[in-house]
């Protein structure tokens, strides 16, 4: 082979390799992150696995509190409900948000619920798609209330 | 010029060519939009260009308001207070926040303020990129009070 090939295969094949550097899954996961993924969550108030960033405390002022909680597939919260309701927004990827006595609504990115007060319901992701969710909890009436798990026929429903 | 060279000017360009198909600036910032644009504000609260997606109006029992809001480069809030104070979660593009008498702070995707209550402050989009943020505001104590405008002088301090 002379020079010039090898030149060209050279050039040809630099060209497509170049072509093919896209990110890793992960790494894709990792860019579209908004805010930071936290700590795992160890209390009994969730089945599977989710991870919690805490963003603002309550404080006597200003009674909310807004945390970020990433639900891996088929993570949920148990039932609880909250005396000022909550805020859930959706932030990425495919979750579940289910009050008690009514279908659940699959939440997507954008999305948005506002829990009444008092009403049980119970949020998490998907079987097969983690999601990624704001909750801005209002204190001023007092802390959540939390229930019981949400069953797997539950939440499969 | 021969048929093997046209040919591997040819497979070359198509290679290099494949490589340039990135989206436009538009294309890459409508994808990572997380919540809607919503519509121009039209009042004098505001310098420069910013909509607002209104999430969640205050009601009796949950008295925050959440909204999405985008601000042009160089857009910005008036200087105003809360009774509650605010809470500012950056989604993306470069902003800025300032509290009356501290410096400007640089607020970036995932940056999070909790503005105390009474301090006067505005926020917005630094001189050259856009900025995207979400803010949750406790009505518990009433409405924002609203105050001067931000000059030039004072935004590019």
């Amino acid at each position: 082979m002379n020079f010039k090939n090898r030149l060209v295969i050279l050039l040809v094949g630099a060209a497509l390799f170049s072509c093919n550097q896209k990110p890793t899954n992960n790494a894709e996961v990792q860019q579209s992150l908004v805010f930071p993924k936290g700590e795992l969550i160890k209390n009994n108030n969730f089945t599977g696995n989710a991870y919690l960033s805490m963003m603002v405390y309550a404080d006597s002022i200003n009674k909310n509190s807004v945390g970020n909680v990433t639900f891996e597939p088929g993570a949920r919260t148990n039932w609880h409900s909250h005396p000022n309701g909550q805020i859930i927004l959706a932030i990425d990827g495919k979750g579940y948000y289910q009050e008690k006595g009514s279908p659940k609504k699959i939440l997507l990115k954008g999305d948005l619920v506002k829990c009444p007060a008092n009403i049980p319901h119970w949020h998490g992701a998907s079987e097969d798609k983690e999601f990624i969710q704001v909750a801005i909890t209002s204190r001023v009436d007092g802390p959540t209330k939390w229930l019981e798990v949400v069953t797997d026929e539950e939440y499969l429903e």
